[in-house]
C-alpha cells in the first residue's frame, strides 16, 4: 500500500495510495508521520519512511565523498566498508569542523539526539550544501528486540535502510562476541589444564615437537621477555623457569572477564559454570553481559589504528595470579587470534542518510555501563574527508554527564581531537519531567501535563538544562541547545526553553524540527552551529589523569553531577589499592552511572545536589584504558519486558520486507 | 619473502624468493607444500598458498557463472551472497548431475573430503572445462581455533582467499547465534514473568493499550487460533480464555532449547542461570553447545526458501507444558524476529577455488552431533546455475555412516533432489589404523606403520572400505573411490586399495593427487565421476519415515553400522513415547554419534558387528525436521587442548596479511 519516491533531497512522498497529495507537508503524532493535507490521514513509521526512500548505491556515496574505489569494500547495495588506507593518503589534508551532539538528562522515551544528529547533517549536506559527515554507533540488538527499538534516527532523519543498520550491519558487533568468548573459554580452560597436569606435561604440551623440531611460537616468547627470560630455545629453560612459564597461577577470585551476548538475557546476569563432570568439580560463579558492554567494544571504540587496536587487544587484563600480578590477554596466548577476528571490524562503515549525506556507524559502547561514544577512526576518517570547511557529527550517548563527560575526558584524550561544538539536545517533555511532572514510561500513554501547555513545570525543569549547558562549558567548547519540538509543544513553552537556555550560558538555542521535516527543519540549528564553530574554543581537560583515582572521581561527581562528595564502598576501596599498586591508576575515569539522573538515583530530577555519590566498585579495562567505577546498583545485562519489541516484528517472505522495526 | 602470481588455471608459482624455478612442480609433506626442483627446499602453508594466488573479483564469477548484477550482493572483493531470485529465474532450467562426497571412517586428523571435494571441481571445470560447483559448509570457529583448524581444503585444492573462508564469512553463523539466543532468552524471561504476574497484568502487557488502541499482533492471532479461540478483539475473551492466552504455561524440566556459542566453551557444557536477585530465585540448570551444532543451523541447511524457513523457524518446539503439549517458538512470539535475523543467512555464499571455479559456502552443522551437510538452497540453486551436462560436488561430513546417510535421509528426503554418483574418500593411513595400525593423534609424529610399506596392515584395514562402499550402495547410486595418495604411500600401496575397491563393489576407484597438483591431480577422478554419472542411478530410501521411531533407528544401527541390534536406555524410551504422542514419531532420524568408528565406541576400527547401539537419550529438532538420538556420551560442546591453535594465529598489522591458520 505505502511506496515512495524521491523527488528532490529533502523530500520524500510516500503514496497513501488513497489520494496522493505532492508538496504535502507532515506533521508529527508519536513515531509516525501524518500528511495533515492529505484527507486518508495515514500514519507512517520510521520503517515505512525509510522504505520510501531508495538509496543512493553506497560507491555513489563513496565517490561524491572522495574515496577512491580500492578504499571501499562493500556490503550489498548499502553498507560498505573503508579501508584505514584512507586515512593515510588523507594525512596531510586539514581536518574539518568536528561538533558532538549531547542532551540533557533524558526520559527512558530518548529526547531524540540521535535524530537531531542526523537533522543536523542533513540540514548541514543538503540544504546548506556543505562537506558533512555524521559519526554515530552501532545499536545493540538487546535494545532492538527489546523495549527501547533500534537507533537509526526517527522520522524524516534516519539513517538508511534502517533494518540493515539495526540488524546485523556488517557483523562488527558479532565479531567483538566471538573474540570476547575465545578470551572466556581460554581463560577457564587454562585454569583447568594448570590445575590437572604437572609443570612437565604443560610444557610439553605448550612447546610442542613438530616433525622433530621444538620452537616458542611469537607470542610465548613475549611471554619470556615479560618474564626476564631472555630465551628461545625450549631445551634451555631451567626447571623454574619452566614453572613460570608454564603456569599463569590465575586466582579465580581475581577474574574480571565476563562472557557477553548482544541478547537481553536476564538469566546470565549471575551463573554457575564447569558444572559437567568433564570439568571435574571446577566450577565457578561467573555472568555474561552484554556484548556492547565489553572491553573490546571500548577497544574498538577507542583504537586509532590495527596496529594500536592489536596492542590494547593485547594488554587487556583479565584478572590477577596468586602474586597479585595482572594476567593479560596476551599471557593466555590469544592476541594474534582476536586481531584476526577483529580485523574488518576495524572498518568503519559507510552507510547515508534519507537525504542521502554520508554517515559512519561504527562501534556502539552502551553509554551507561561503558563509554558511550563511536569509533575515534570514524571521527578521524570523516574529518579528513570533509575538510577544512566541512563538519563532522559525531553523538555522544544519553545525557551530557554521561556521554559528553565521557567524550571528553576519554575519547578526546586518547584521539587528540578537539570539538569545536557542542549540540545539546533538548525537549518540552523531559524538561517538564525535571520539573516534576508526573513519571513517563515507555507503553503508557503521557499524562496531560504533557501534552498541555505548562510553563511553570517547564521552567522549573530547565535546572536541569542549565547545569548540562554548564558541563559542557566546563570543557571550555561553545553550547547550542537543539530545542526537538514534538507535535504537542506550544510557541510559548518552546520560546521560554530557548530564552532559558541563552539565559544558562548557551551560544545559541533553537527549535528543530527536523523529525517531522528533515533536514529542512534543522536549518536553524546547522546555521547555528556553523556560526558557533567561527568562535575560538578553548578546549581543556576536567582532569589530569595523573591525579590519584579517587581525586578523579571526585572531580566528576562534584563538578558534574552536583555531588557533594563520593563515599567508596569497600570493594570500590580495594581495588583503588590493587589497581594503583598495578600501576593503572593513571588512567581515566568512566563512570557507570543511571542515565536517568545527574545523580546515582534515577528519581532524583531536575539538578539534585548535595548528594553523596556511591562508588559500589571498580573495574579496570586496561586495553581500552580505562578505570570503570560502578555508581550505585548498574546492571551490565538488560532484560526483556513482558511483551518485547519482537512481537511486532516481522519479514514479509514475499516482498523481503522487514516489518515492525522502530 | 613469498608471493605468488597466477600463471594458468591450475598452476601457482610461489616465489620463493631466493632461486625461483618456473615449472618446477611440488612435492607434499604434512600441511606444506616444497618445490622439489628449487635448491632453497622452503616449504608453504596453506595460508602462504591461498594468498598466493590472487581471486578473480567475485562479480567475475558470478559473470562467468550466468548470474544476474542485481542477483548478487557484494561482501568485499571476494564473497559474495546470491539472492534467491535466481532460482526463481532459473525454475525452468533442468538440474545438473549431482555427485555427493563422503569417506571411510577418518583418522582424527581427517582424510582429505573437503580437499577432493576442492580438488574434483577444480578438475572437472578448470581442466575438463565442464559447468562445475563446489558446495561446502561453512566452518564453525571453535575448531578453527580449537585444535582442528579451518575447513577449506588443503594445499592447492582449496576455497579463496581461506581466511575469509576460515572467519566470519558473511556473518551466517553469527545470526543464527544471535536467533538462537533470542529464543532462550524469550523462554526464561516468560516463565519468569508468568511466575511474577497475574492472569491480568500478563494480559495488559501482553496486549496493551497504544493511543488508546489495544489490539493482538498477528502472532498472537496465530496463538488463538491454535488455541481454538477464534476472535480477534481483546476485549472479547474470557477469563478463561486469557488464562489460556497468557500462560504458557512451560514445565522447566522439559526444556529442551539450550543457548549456542560458536566457541570452544568446555565450562558452559554444564551451568546453573538465574542466579542474580534479579530473578528471584528462578534459577535452573542448562548448558551451551557449540552454533553448528543448534536447530537453526539446521533449519538454514534444510530450507528451500525464505518462506519454508520462516515455518521452520515458527513450528521449533522448545519445551512441554504442563498439560504434556509441545510449546514452540510461535508461542513464545518470536517468529517474525528470528525470520528478520535469518533473511540475510538464507542466500547462499559465492566463493571460488584456487583456480577459478565457483563454490558456494552455505550452513556448516556438524556431522556427528547434527545432520552434517551444507544447505538444500546452496545445492538447488548451483544444480540450476550449471545446467543439465554441468555437476555440481556435494560435500558430507565425516564418514558415509554419518554424513552420506543423513545426506540420503534427511536432506534428500526434504530437498527432493537424487544424487547421480557417490564419491568415496580413503587414504593409505586411515586404512592402516582400521587395519589395527597404532594409535594417530593431532600434534604427534605418525609411527613408522604409515609412513612405511605395510600391505598386510593395508588389506586387512578395507574392510572398512568395504562396508562404507555397501553403505552407499544400499541407497543405489554408483559409488567411485577417490584414493587421496600422501607422499609416503608406495605404489603398491596405493594400487591394492584400487584394487581392493572394486572387489568390494565400487564403480571405479582411482588415485588422486590433488593436494599437491590442485585439480591436475584429479583429472583421473573426475574422469570417473563422468562416466559413472551416465550409468543410471536406482537412489532409495533406507527406510519409510512412517515407520516407528525405534525400527528406523534399529534400521539405521544394523544396516549402515553393523550393529547387532539396539539398546534405548530408560530417559530415550521415555522420549519415544513423548514425541510419539505429541505427533513428531514421523520425523526422520538424525543419528548422534561419534565418527571415529562405524560403532559408538571410537576404539572400534575396521568393521565391526555384533555390538549392541545404546541410544542415551533423544531430542526432537521440529523445525528442522528430525529426531535426534545420542548415541552413547555424545558432547555438544567441544573444549580446548592445552595448546590451541590460535597460539600460532596472528596478523601483520602493516601488510594486514593472517598468519598462521591452517
Amino acid at each position: 500500500m505505502v511506496k515512495g519516491e524521491w523527488i528532490k533531497p529533502g523530500a520524500i512522498v510516500i503514496d497513501c495510495g488513497i489520494n496522493h497529495v505532492p508538496g504535502a507537508w507532515q506533521d508529527i503524532c508519536e513515531r509516525s508521520v501524518i500528511f495533515t493535507d492529505c484527507p486518508c490521514s495515514l500514519s507512517f513509521s520510521d520503517i515505512e519512511i525509510s522504505r520510501s526512500c531508495i538509496p543512493k548505491p553506497i560507491d555513489q556515496v563513496a565517490r561524491e565523498i572522495g574515496l577512491l574505489p580500492d578504499e571501499l569494500e562493500l556490503y550489498g547495495q548499502t553498507k560498505a566498508k573503508v579501508h584505514l588506507s584512507a586515512l593515510k593518503r588523507l594525512k596531510n589534508q586539514p581536518d574539518g569542523k568536528y561538533v558532538v551532539v549531547t542532551g540533557i538528562t533524558p526520559t527512558p522515551l530518548g529526547e531524540g539526539k540521535s535524530t537531531t544528529t542526523i537533522g543536523l547533517v542533513q540540514a548541514l549536506g543538503a540544504h546548506l550544501h556543505q562537506n558533512v559527515f555524521a559519526c554515530v554507533r552501532q545499536p545493540s540488538q538487546g535494545p532492538t528486540f527489546g523495549i527501547k527499538g533500534g537507533a537509526a534516527g526517527g522520522g524524516y532523519s534516519q539513517v538508511v535502510p534502517m533494518e540493515e543498520f539495526n540488524l546485523h550491519l556488517t557483523g562488527d558487533i558479532h565479531a567483538i562476541t566471538a573474540a570476547n568468548n575465545l578470551v572466556a573459554a581460554a581463560l577457564d580452560t587454562r585454569i583447568f589444564h594448570e590445575q590437572t597436569q604437572n609443570d612437565q606435561a604443560l610444557y610439553n604440551r605448550l612447546v610442542p615437537s613438530v616433525n622433530g623440531v621444538r620452537k616458542f611460537s611469537e607470542i610465548q616468547i613475549r611471554r619470556l621477555q615479560k618474564l626476564g627470560i631472555n630465551k628461545t630455545d625450549p631445551a634451555a629453560l631451567t626447571k623454574e623457569e619452566v614453572n613460570l612459564f608454564v603456569r599463569l597461577d590465575i586466582d579465580p577470585a581475581t577474574i574480571t572477564w565476563q562472557r557477553v551476548l548482544d541478547t537481553n538475557d536476564r538469566f546470565l546476569r549471575k551463573i554457575t559454570i564447569g558444572q559437567s563432570p568433564t570439568e571435574g568439580g571446577f566450577s565457578r560463579v561467573a555472568q555474561f553481559d552484554i556484548t556492547v558492554s565489553s572491553e573490546i567494544m571500548a577497544v574498538l571504540a577507542l583504537s586509532d589504528g590495527l596496529d594500536d587496536m592489536k596492542k590494547r587487544l593485547g594488554r587487556m587484563v583479565v584478572a590477577s595470579n596468586k602474586r597479585g600480578e595482572p594476567v593479560t590477554t596476551d599471557d593466555l596466548g590469544v592476541t594474534g587470534a582476536l586481531a584476526v577476528l577483529m580485523k574488518d571490524a576495524v572498518k568503519p562503515n559507510l552507510m547515508q542518510t534519507l537525504e542521502g549525506t554520508p554517515v559512519f556507524v561504527h562501534a556502539g559502547p552502551f553509554a551507561n555501563i561503558a563509554h558511550g561514544n563511536s569509533s575515534v577512526l570514524a571521527d578521524k576518517v570523516a574529518l579528513k574527508l570533509v575538510g577544512k570547511e566541512g563538519f563532522v557529527v559525531t553523538e555522544a550517548g544519553f545525557g551530557a554527564d554521561i556521554g559528553m563527560e565521557k567524550f571528553f575526558n576519554i575519547k578526546c584524550r586518547y584521539s587528540d581531537l578537539r570539538p569545536n561544538v557542542v549540540v545539546l539536545v533538548a525537549t518540552v517533555r523531559a524538561l517538564k519531567m525535571h520539573g516534576g511532572g508526573p513519571t513517563v514510561s515507555a507503553g503508557v500513554p503521557l499524562p496531560k501535563e504533557y501534552t498541555e501547555e505548562n510553563l511553570q513545570l517547564l521552567a522549573k525543569g530547565c535546572s536541569n538544562l542549565s547545569k548540562q549547558i554548564q558541563n559542557a562549558r566546563l570543557f571550555g567548547v561553545p553550547v547550542v541547545v537543539a530545542v526537538n519540538a514534538f507535535k504537542t509543544d506550544t510557541k510559548a513553552e518552546l520560546a521560554l526553553v530557548v530564552q532559558l537556555a541563552k539565559e544558562a550560558g548557551a551560544f545559541d538555542a533553537v527549535e528543530c524540527t527536523h523529525w517531522a521535516e528533515g533536514g529542512k527543519g534543522a536549518v536553524a540549528l546547522a546555521r547555528a552551529v556553523q556560526r558557533a564553530s567561527q568562535t575560538p574554543s578553548n578546549f581543556r581537560f576536567l582532569y589530569n589523569v595523573e591525579l590519584p583515582v579517587i581525586d578523579k572521581i571526585r572531580i566528576i561527581a562534584q563538578q558534574i553531577y552536583g555531588a557533594s562528595d563520593i563515599e567508596l564502598l569497600p570493594e570500590a576501596q580495594e581495588k583503588v589499592a590493587v589497581y594503583t599498586k598495578q600501576g593503572f591508576g593513571n588512567l581515566p575515569i568512566c563512570m557507570a552511572k543511571t542515565h536517568l539522573s545527574l545523580s546515582h538515583d534515577p528519581e532524583q530530577k531536575g539538578a539534585p545536589t548535595g548528594f553523596i555519590l556511591p562508588i559500589r566498585d571498580i573495574r579496570a579495562s586496561v586495553g581500552a584504558g580505562f578505570l570503570y567505577p560502578l555508581v550505585g546498583k548498574m546492571s551490565t545485562m538488560p532484560g526483556l519486558p513482558t511483551r518485547p519489541s519482537f512481537y511486532d516484528i516481522d519479514l514479509d517472505t514475499t516482498s523481503g520486507e522487514v516489518n515492525g522495526l522502530f
